[in-house]
């Protein structure tokens, strides 16, 4: 397994919607994830950055990640998603979320 | 259970020594978070930016937080970790670490 943490900013302006949106996530979506392997997932907001933490069980998370992209409701989700949200500053060309180094761990 | 997200910043020049400190925590320290019914505990780094986050399964968090504060060994932790790190500029006043407010969760 592994741990992943993503940050990304949300728009202040759209603040409201993405938590409403996010207290109802569509089945087909959330199906997705689990399908995709992903377990124990949580989205935090302060201050227009949100985090991201999940925990990978699968064995190939490139693929998982390409599986997920090609699901149809997934991209609706994201059709959606995407405009509430800027990249960090300093995001690598093509990053939508960026992911955080994990420094410390324990049980 | 409860979820708990938290971010401080640290200092530039004290990256690496707090990395250091992080790949071998004093196991007093380790003890103390579990007896204070803290899991699955993961710190991460991005920018200047720590992010933790941890599951909390006691009844009475801020208890467990002053019986964390009140041990010998996690303060001389902290009179190391400290000086590294500088609250969030929104942070509320005496605040060291601030939380972040959960918008999703997916087991």
């Amino acid at each position: 397994m592994r741990r992943i943490a993503q940050i990304i900013q949300l728009n202040q302006e759209d603040e409201a919607a993405y938590i409403r949106y996010h207290a109802q996530v569509w089945p087909e979506v959330l199906a997705k994830i689990a399908a995709c392997n992903i377990r124990n997932y949580s989205i935090f907001l302060r201050n227009g950055v949100l985090f991201a933490y999940f925990e990978y069980h699968g064995t190939d998370y490139k693929e998982d990640m390409r599986r997920m992209s090609a699901c149809p409701d997934t991209q609706r989700w994201w059709a959606i998603m995407d405009p509430m949200q800027s990249s960090m500053a300093d995001a690598e060309a093509g990053e939508k979320w960026s992911e955080l180094r994990e420094v410390f761990h324990v049980e």
